[in-house]
């Protein structure tokens, strides 16, 4: 495609964004398709002969679109946000655009150079101390296992660069609870800690970790000669965004020589406003912190904040230095190829730079803060509403809801098998509707609907149709 | 930021991209900024008010082009192309303002669904059987970590549902040649094996693993009791694009129950063409596979091509079911968040899907054939003339060279020292002329120069420029 091809279709492109993110509410929410109904339009062979980009274009709107679940649809309140702010999407575009690669400072110095003061921004904006070094990566789960791959490393004393970790040295264990992102046993499992050896701390009533029982469980397996060697808490959990209390569990793994890894994929967007910040107290305890700026804050995906203490030790457990990346300048710049998995590595922190400058942290503050309110009305009206319960604190956006219909009792066992069928009932029918989008998950083995508020477009109309809209649900 | 503001700005940002790639040439290829020189125009404080995006944009002229090294520069022959054709550009800014994700089928069908279906169009264009299923990944350095990790747990018995690789079972040993990509070695110790288990396999006179000796030393590790675990060949090795011979390996990797991973991130974008077909005979045998379709082929990084022959043991190693990611459709469709370590996922498969349709695979093979041509005179060149020597056999795109000033003898080490000197001089002073960018690597420990030839723009002229420029700059 030539360049003046691609100024034509691009013009073309911009228009049909700028449409689609216009024109968003007026969609279902969730793609009501069917499996199969996208592909079945795709065609079997592969295409021999070029055709006319507007076409393909065309197919956006005939193909795909129907099969979009919208996740800036002011009614999506779903899993958690990912908005996708323009200012980025413009980022991205350059990004895209340029079509350079970091491998090396030297492959595109300015890849580098932006990336680096971009990441300081973000630990400024964040209210972390000078002692961390950001990079951007792709996800919290890459981000979950770096961390726990320096963790085997420091634990087992470089085993890496011996005989590996089969050398049959002291069983190392890590700790999590049961309400940690999945990617964080799937980190640990994938690092090579094996199941066995991945520990489930309890958690209080809040679904936060106790830090007592951590600490009891490490002397055990301590007394037991096995080598405690990581702890991961979560800022924000999925269900239901529980605080971990870092303070503590700092404490806990400095005494205990543990890597502490702190996954605030979701939470650490709200570490922009000063008044949540206790929320992560004791976070520069941490060896390792993860913040994903692709989901709340809104950069499009993905875009990954990944801070370490000591890059130094990053590095050891992922630098390579084969002679066909070598520069001159090595000793002087830092080779962010060394601080992840991925060698090759797109100019991402675009996309952070363009949407920090273009809003401005005030804005983004703002717009968090409309968000904390509107999950504060929703949960004010669900406590405050016959048959409905809230069964976990809302310390941020996410509002975790269950209906009882009367005449049930929870705790009696087959009432809540039928409480179980209604709530998710209740939630598919939402789903189903297109009107609003939301997410289901368990509990204490029991069924519940997360309330995820924070979409870009979502003000407090959407909030109160959503309210409505349950209601209805519920009724059914 | 507003649809209208980003149609603004975006159709102001697609002229900026146009004019760009269309006045690229004009450049110097290498950036010729000193490390900071960058960083010292970014604001050393996070922006608190929101700026016009004109200024950002405009920022794109002053800070970021001077700091780039241009890849799409019709005269950029360093490390391998990475090409960002305009018509996968579309179709990631598509992508990027979509703005949806793929953690699960539900999360957007058309996600998934196109992608199941570009890879099956790339597997039937490679010429791959329909046993292999594949999927996007961001880089071949993550598919090779991916490769590892399912080649320990297939060794292993799946250790990592049990008590893990700590647990003094048999230890396991991987082959690879010194050949392969830093990324390789990188992913075996990763996954845990051990710099002492990570065996290089000497190479024949052309760089290509010397299978006999593969086979030998898997005997002797057998012998002392060890578990070879996993062999990983590379068709196209980076410093030569030397080649494996997959179909012997393939039989060792048969008989001795070893994973099987082929690193075809650079020739595989040639397997397009049957008349190099050849090159990977044998790459059914192996079980895991990757081509970066982000290099040669023109797709927009990043987009690396991961094949597998059995995606449901890749999802015995990366599934994970929490249950706020379970969806009624479970049962009847793939969730590629299992087929890879992250779990979020962007529309990646868009960029292949828009370059695939709209340029067509011929026009595709056309462009690697020009490149494959350029390649050969240039060969020719080197070959025709004094003092020149081509160090390694040029099967596909990258010539691998030397000049040896008159009265040297390589063969005598002090001459050899100043043959590297030369070498390294004369290829610094290419890249610093601004005119053309190559690649220094070692071979054999001695320096040679890499001219890779594949950039979109790069016609038959302009690697007679480079041919004159290197002449000139070796008679310095
Ligand atoms: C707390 C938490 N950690 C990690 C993740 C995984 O994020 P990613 O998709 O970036 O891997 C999520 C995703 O929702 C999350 O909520
Ligand atoms: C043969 C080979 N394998 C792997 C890689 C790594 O690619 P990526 O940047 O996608 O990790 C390269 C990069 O040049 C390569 O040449």
């Amino acid at each position: 495609m030539t360049p003046e091809e691609f100024r034509t279709h691009g013009h073309a492109l911009i228009d049909w964004i700028a449409d689609y993110r216009s024109t968003l509410h007026e969609r279902p929410v969730m793609s009501p398709l069917r499996p199969g109904v996208v592909a079945a339009q795709l065609s079997a062979a592969a295409p021999e002969a070029g055709e006319d980009p507007a076409a393909v274009l065309a197919d956006l709107d005939r193909v795909v679109l129907p099969g979009l679940s919208l996740w800036q649809h002011p009614e999506f309140f779903h899993f958690f946000p990912a908005n996708a702010e323009l200012s980025s999407v413009l980022g991205d575009i350059a990004s895209t655009g340029l079509g350079v690669l970091g491998l090396s400072w030297e492959s595109s110095p300015a890849l580098s150079e932006v990336e680096i003061r971009t990441m300081d921004w973000m630990r400024e904006l964040l209210g972390l101390s000078e002692g961390w070094r950001g990079v951007v990566q792709d996800s919290a789960s890459g981000c979950a296992l770096t961390a726990m791959l320096e963790a085997r490393e420091r634990a087992s004393g470089f085993a890496m660069h011996a005989g590996g970790t089969d050398q049959g040295r002291d069983r190392m264990v890590v700790y999590c609870t049961a309400q940690a992102h999945s990617s964080v046993p799937k980190a640990m499992l994938l690092a090579g800690f094996g199941r066995q050896n991945v520990r489930e701390v309890p958690v209080d009533a809040d679904y936060a970790m106790d830090a007592q029982a951590l600490r009891a469980i490490v002397a055990e397996d301590r007394a037991a000669g096995l080598r405690p060697a990581a702890v991961v808490a979560t800022c924000g959990t999925t269900a239901t965004t529980a605080l971990d209390p870092l303070a503590e569990i700092g404490r806990i793994a400095q005494d205990e020589d543990l890597w502490f890894h702190v996954d605030a994929a979701m939470a650490g967007s709200a570490m922009l406003l000063p008044e949540c910040r206790w929320m992560w107290e004791g976070v520069e305890l941490a060896d390792s912190l993860v913040v994903n700026a692709h989901k709340w804050l809104g950069v499009a995906f993905d875009c990954s904040l990944f801070f370490v203490k000591d890059p130094v030790f990053l590095e050891k457990v992922m630098a390579t230095h084969p002679s066909y990346l070598q520069s001159s300048h090595d000793e002087d710049v830092v080779n962010l190829r060394d601080w992840g998995v991925p060698l090759g590595r797109r100019f991402r922190a675009l996309k952070l730079w363009f949407m920090l400058r273009m809003e401005g942290a005030e804005a983004l503050r703002a717009r968090l803060r409309r968000d904390l309110d509107n999950a504060a009305w929703l949960a004010a009206q669900v406590d405050a509403a016959e048959g409905w319960e809230r069964v976990a604190p809302t310390p941020l956006q996410t509002v975790c809801v269950r209906h009882v219909p009367a005449g049930l009792d929870p705790a009696d066992p087959a009432d809540a098998e039928a409480i179980d069928a209604h709530t998710r009932a209740s939630a598919q029918a939402v789903n189903a509707s297109g009107k609003a989008a939301v997410s289901l998950a368990t509990l204490e083995g029991r069924w519940m609907v997360r309330l995820s508020v924070g979409a870009l477009g979502t003000e407090r109309e959407h909030v109160e149709r959503l309210w409505k809209v349950l209601g209805e649900a519920v009724a059914r």
